[in-house]
């Protein structure tokens, strides 16, 4: 980065989707840029369930910030945690030593929510981030290898038994991949095991899944989940976990070895810190310009940020568009106050919504059109693959999917992590 | 696994090269196969080098022990700890229950040797399995975004120095290779890092590197080396390494960031709980036909196993050809034991050698040839992806291989990772 002393600083903390759009947007400002992130990669959610069932590596869904940003000769990079922010100051606190600012970018993103219940917050998976995913998968795995070992009948049925909390489009789809993992995978790699024992069951605290779609697509979603055995739970939540015994807020409770928590997220904890009016989620309430109040030259954006709809509508949802599209206008207001002209408010472009109901099967919803089964599926393909960066990855995905539609039985890939400790059933 | 309870039972300890063999050599015998691991997957050792500097990915090189096993029905897998063998028991203990057998094939392969030296086992980093070459990669890029952040010359540089003790394949093709990394991949990644500063040592007890090749190509390595700017300590050691400082055994020292001990491997521990003769590396001394004097429905293999050669000539060395013909040779005995025949002594074919030792170079020595340069690297490449298992790796291995060859400036990967701790250096 060649800086010059009078160019205004901004500093980006993010690098998710709200981050990396706006150190884009901001690539030809006449500012310099500095990213910082406690990762070094940039990671692309969306696929992270399918990351934790096998059909994808971890890398295929994360991307080094630094290759992505290194184009851009007016942007850098810190690997950093941050400690907190001095608002006065403006001055942004690291691990890694301090770094000041003339603007600043809070794109920090969101963590699991598990409403406070720390016996679900340590024994349930969440499904977030890499990290999450890769540790879901190795459980999963190991799951099915203690129950290859296992000889009482009924302890294997529990290792064999898995509690999805969450009916948004993470748990349906997660659900349904787990369901095919041990119908269509694992038989041929588990000769001596009895795979039909294998119970998946996902639990909605509402009294419908995929609440956000319009009734006939949820409809289709439910009949698809359904035709693969996945047994749902509606109007009911996981209380606690212990010993493999999930116990339902119902008052029922059933054996399960694994137990993954999709059930909603929370801003990073850094919002609580800054002394701003925080909204649900513990997110910041931003003015429509996207900024503070009291500080107007720093900006919050994607999961972070709280603000109502155009004219009154609900509060944006904490979604990867919303996240991308405000790193954009939080760019272009930095733009446009550096010109010494006036931020604009933000304004949210629709492109709907999607999600993997089944093998070769997904729902659409958006530009008014609606899709479901394979039309779905590959529109839900294509664009996915068209946000994917990199790409070495997009090939590597394309190869990977194609392997599982020709070859179902396709491996589900090697456990790098220890064992969960025996008293979890393990 | 349809078993039959009076087929012999033959138990597989280890699903590594020797492992492996012997399993798929026993696939139409009238035997039943137990492989046990204490992994699921069975690794290919020769690119973790590659996996360490961010060529490959992990999953590249492993690949998962039930797929590679599940087309032989006679075969099944347990993923297990081997706690001890119960040789007059014929027994094998593991963490998830015991396991009789008429035959045992012991194929645990071996681990980084530290000669006793306790400071090196915790400071410097094997590069003997995934999870040393996982564990490496996420070191170096750690130093370098450490160093990107630092602003003291002395600690940026210590940062960016790297110590290999180890003149053989392993060590030689990972310091080329950081060296290319450095000169190559990283500056476009760090614009703001002077990677020039980066030093690479290889370290070397004996008179030169790759010492069991011809001496022309062992002088045309030393000349590729050079060239990529590696500087190479003869004659020496390393005693200790304390707070990212480096003590030769010859009573100099350096500041280095990341120590690699690629200097030697033994026997796994399990050879020691047997009460045979051990030979040097902790090998089991075994009978011509490759099992135990005292046992001889006990078989060794691999890097478990010590035989002299042929006609007296030196022991086999702990190398993967050697593992995969004396698998085949144990079960191609047992499969006579079983008929009421003889077993055979072991004779090894050696097909060669061959190390990487430059961009597009390696040197080869096989069936009186000689090659170097591109045409060795060639060579090379071509053994080593028939080699691999799956068609999913060697597609993706080769994309990732013409990838760094047509953009050598090609992301380093993702830190997956926490950081080391800051008394180390970080």
């Amino acid at each position: 980065m060649r800086s010059r002393q009078d160019r205004p600083k901004v500093v980006i903390v993010g690098a998710g989707f709200g981050g990396v759009s706006a150190a884009r947007a901001l690539r030809r400002a006449p500012v310099d840029v500095l990213v910082i992130d406690r990762n070094n990669y940039h990671g692309f959610w969306p696929f992270l369930y399918q990351v934790a069932t096998g059909i994808l590596e971890t890398q295929e869904v994360a991307y080094p910030i630094r290759s992505l940003l290194c184009r851009h000769k007016n942007v850098d990079f810190r690997m950093a945690e941050v400690r907190g922010i001095d608002l006065a100051g403006r001055e942004v606190q690291t691990d890694r030593g301090s770094y000041s600012y003339d603007y600043l970018i809070l794109a920090g993103g969101s963590t699991t929510n598990f409403f406070g219940n720390d016996n679900l917050a340590s024994h349930a998976h969440g499904l977030k981030d890499i990290d999450d995913a890769d540790r879901l998968r190795n459980h999963i795995l190991h799951r099915f290898e203690a129950a290859a070992a296992e000889p009482d009948d009924t302890r294997r049925k529990a290792l064999m038994s898995f509690v999805i909390v969450g009916g948004g489009p993470t748990g349906v789809e997660l659900a349904g991949q787990l369901a095919l993992l041990a119908q269509r995978t694992l038989p041929r790699e588990f000769p001596s095991l009895d795979l039909t024992l294998t119970r998946v069951t996902l639990v909605n605290a509402g009294s419908s899944i995929l609440e956000s779609f319009p009734d006939a697509l949820q409809k289709h979603a439910r009949r698809r989940l359904d035709r693969l055995g996945v047994e749902l739970r509606l109007n009911e939540s996981v209380e606690s976990v212990d010993n493999d015994v999930v116990r339902f807020s119902g008052g029922g409770s059933t054996a399960a070895g694994t137990v993954v928590w999709a059930a909603g997220v929370r801003a990073g904890d850094l919002t609580a810190t800054l002394g701003a009016r925080l909204g649900s989620g513990g997110r910041i309430c931003v003015e429509p310009a996207l900024n503070l109040a009291s500080h107007s030259e720093v900006f919050v954006v994607g999961d972070m940020a709280f603000l109502d709809g155009h004219n009154g509508t609900a509060p944006y949802p904490m979604v990867a568009q919303v996240a991308i599209q405000q790193g954009r206008r939080a760019a272009q207001n930095i733009r446009a106050l550096v010109r010494g002209r006036r931020p604009r408010a933000f304004r949210y472009f629709d492109k709907g919504q999607m999600a993997i109901v089944g093998p070769r099967s997904a729902i659409v919803d958006a530009f008014g059109v609606r899709l479901r089964g394979l039309p779905g599926w590959l529109a839900w393909l294509a664009l996915h693959v068209a946000y994917l960066r990199g790409l070495r990855n997009r090939l590597v995905v394309m190869l990977d999917w194609i392997a599982v539609l020709l070859s179902p039985t396709r491996g589900t890939g090697i456990i790098t992590r220890p064992a969960p400790l025996r008293q979890d059933g393990g």
